[in-house]
């Protein structure tokens, strides 16, 4: 069924879930994927798209599974299915209830990024002008989550609080889909110095192929990107780069509306776009949806990668940062 | 530290939990409790019970841990904890949301009822005056319940409501806390016929000590005590009972007041109390706290129970309930 035998790993998407999607995963020979579960979402809420995917789950059966612990990928590959990982793009789950962290990592929620895009009671978006850095709050969350096992995800964070969550965290941080701003100069992407430090901390770069995220946008060459990899792959070290890719297939215009303005604001944001450019971006032409991972695979081999980091990049980093941050619970 | 070697399961507690009273049970030789998780809390208050007990794991590990599957009792046993596996004592952890039943579940709630004293959604009560049986939605929570492996409890739940849901039910149902009517009839206390359905669907009912669901009341005998537990053995067999003392120690008034009214009533109910009598009833002389479990054994062996049927009544059959009714999550 599929062409690609190597472990992959999808460190990001939030498409429009359906069967014809995850046979399209298997197709394209991906392994496991981390399933952003929420954007805004409260706690009531989120329990709702847990319910979701638990339907999911009972319906695809033979498609799909829950990733509870790192061995369920194993298991998710050896059964022919994709395994399911989770993750909120905000710390809205847990409101401001510190013992909703250990709740939701026992419901699954696997990785949680500490705000997005704007100001959240634990840090400071990247779309903010003012950065005050990790909040009193922040600090107990960060705590909590390296306790019970939860993945600080800083993707949509911005710089200062990024590099104290980097510092406060005993365990590693990872940004699961970004590129860095040396690349393409966007708010979303990373500085150099944010890279270093994730690196430093053993933590993750996963790269995105969400054209906002692109030199050139939709028009990036796959060899652009591959020097885009093979320059951070030099920064950073090739153990700490993966892919993330931001897929949001299928989704309609609505969803990226929620995204961006959730409930915060009566005015429309348009986030990375604007007015005259209000909607999803045209998609890769060498990057449609989950069937194109191999291409991937193919760039990262002309550019000159050897097999073992190639494999390392599409999914056995994914693999050992689940492996060292999501300990099963004591 | 413990003189009681036999494994021993309560099948109902709600106390008011602490280091003193976790020290007690070890010392009566308890091995795993079934903790009442909530009364009339709905979805997202649910979670902060839950957060109150993963507080309590982390801060008394040397004395609990929480069971998740069967196989967690032998552990905690072997450690010299108590484990704690948990319970709803109504259905408003699920409010009106099928998925919930799955999200619950996936928690830690093994044990749900599906009413408590009152009509609810899913049932009636024992305390209403009519009983239509089992709703609509009821039906779909039982399937549901079935499907993911959650005990269904009828302990506060009326006469047709129970008989039928022993019928619906493709697993055994249970009856945690409660004794037999022929023996001291209260609303709370179960016919012959509702004892043998349940017998027959395989499931299990918990002896309780709660003065006001026994002969005598607080001057209620261990030896009254153990005719009728011979009784009920004649009745529905020894494999089909078992302890669920109902111990609510340590609790003030407000708590007893938010059983009997949670926010349903703005009058006073008196449960099976009354205005003159509206308080927690005197303890059992020989069955004041946890410690007094080794009390019952000698009870049950006074009144010629072989020791491999008080091992039953102790916990195995408890067991042999939660390893059938709670298969792990497939």
């Amino acid at each position: 069924m599929t062409t690609n035998p190597m472990l992959t790993i999808d460190g990001l998407q939030y498409s429009n879930w359906s069967r014809e999607i995850f046979e399209q995963m298997r197709e394209g020979g991906v392994n496991a994927v981390h399933a952003t579960l929420v954007y805004h979402e409260n706690t009531r809420e989120t329990l709702s798209r847990f319910g979701d995917w638990h339907r999911r789950f009972e319906q695809h059966a033979d498609l799909i599974m829950p990733v509870y612990e790192p061995a369920d990928i194993e298991r998710a590959r050896d059964s022919n299915r994709v395994g399911v990982f989770f993750g909120a793009q905000n710390c809205s789950p847990i409101e401001d209830d510190i013992d909703m962290v250990a709740v939701m990592r026992r419901l699954g929620l696997l990785i949680m990024q500490l705000t997005y895009n704007n100001q959240s009671l634990l840090a400071t978006g990247c779309y903010e002008a003012n950065d005050p850095g990790i909040t009193r709050f922040g600090r107990q969350v960060i705590e909590e989550m390296n306790r019970v096992g939860m993945i600080i995800d800083m993707s949509h964070s911005s710089e200062r609080s990024t590099l104290e969550a980097i510092e406060l965290s005993r365990r590693p941080v990872i940004i699961s889909h970004a590129n860095p701003a040396s690349f393409h100069p966007a708010k979303r992407n990373k500085s150099d110095e944010v890279l270093k430090a994730l690196a430093d901390s053993g933590g993750l770069l996963g790269f995105s192929v969400y054209p906002f995220h692109l030199k050139d946008g939709p028009d990036c060459t796959l060899e652009s990107f591959c020097n885009m990899v093979a320059d951070t792959a030099e920064l950073m070290g090739v153990d700490h780069i993966g892919i993330g890719t931001d897929l949001c297939q299928g989704q309609p215009q609505s969803v990226l509306d929620w995204m961006r303005n959730g409930r915060w604001s009566k005015e429309m944001d348009f986030g990375e776009g604007n007015k005259s450019n209000a909607g999803w971006p045209a998609p890769l032409e060498w990057f449609r949806d989950n069937r194109d991972f191999p291409n991937l695979i193919s760039g990262l081999r002309q550019k000159g990668f050897a097999v073992t980091d190639i494999e390392k990049i599409m999914g056995r980093n994914w693999l050992h940062q689940l492996t060292q941050g999501t300990p099963a619970e004591s």
